[in-house]
């Protein structure tokens, strides 16, 4: 019989982490399926979000692995983690607490869209980041 | 009155391109909302979708320029771009032409999902990529 220890490892060998040992990971909300971020990953955030159904990212800012909402409370909880092709960038289906999956206190990330050759903010601040972070910046 | 090509370049000069002078670049497609495709474009790659409403990216693995469907066809006709709140991640939004994204033939790269600790593909092949290719391995 296979070690479990063993066994659960083998799907994170199969990953192509990069040169800092980090994918880059979309994450998708569910339902609706707007993109709302792109984060990174290294092999423990993913073994974490794996064993703990809620998303956890490396940040290269900060150096250091992060639970995504651990100080706003807007946590990421995985319906589904996917592998490219390559087997080197990471897509996880979510359900976004709060609504609020940007530091900034927007949906998502990706607000600015390229209009006439310049990027405008297309989606509101739903919450002060102050409010969500008590002054301190979090994620 | 500013220089037109001076200032077409200013929301590429907001771009935060890494080390390598590239930034990972996530297609959506629409209608439906699913992710296709995690790639990588330079400058140029992204000047250009701007330009021709076509989706183009570096090729890390060959080192140049490609436009998406050049050999295959299916081509990514490109209907919103977006950058994040860190600037350093693009979303397209794209219909993708042939309904197939992915060069082993599928809808979307993101064919593996995670189930009890095994990587299991679950998207069908639509196409043989020989057929797609002409045994090229072309994307």
């Amino acid at each position: 019989m296979a070690d479990p220890a063993t066994t659960y490892s083998v799907w994170l060998e199969a990953v192509n982490w990069n040169a800092d040992g980090l994918v880059p990971a979309t994450a998708q909300e569910t339902p609706g399926g707007a993109v709302l971020t792109l984060a990174w990953m290294n092999r423990e955030a993913l073994e974490r979000t794996a064993a703990t159904g809620l998303a956890h990212y490396w940040s290269r800012s900060r150096g250091k692995l992060w639970q995504k909402g651990e100080q706003s409370g807007h946590v990421q909880r995985v319906r589904e983690i996917r592998l490219d092709c390559d087997n080197d960038a990471v897509l996880l289906v979510v359900e976004q607490q709060g609504g609020i999956a940007c530091h900034t206190g927007r949906h998502r990330c990706f607000f600015q869209r390229l209009e006439n050759g310049v990027w405008r903010s297309v989606e509101p601040v739903l919450k002060d980041p102050e409010t969500i972070y008590g002054g301190s910046n979090g994620q």
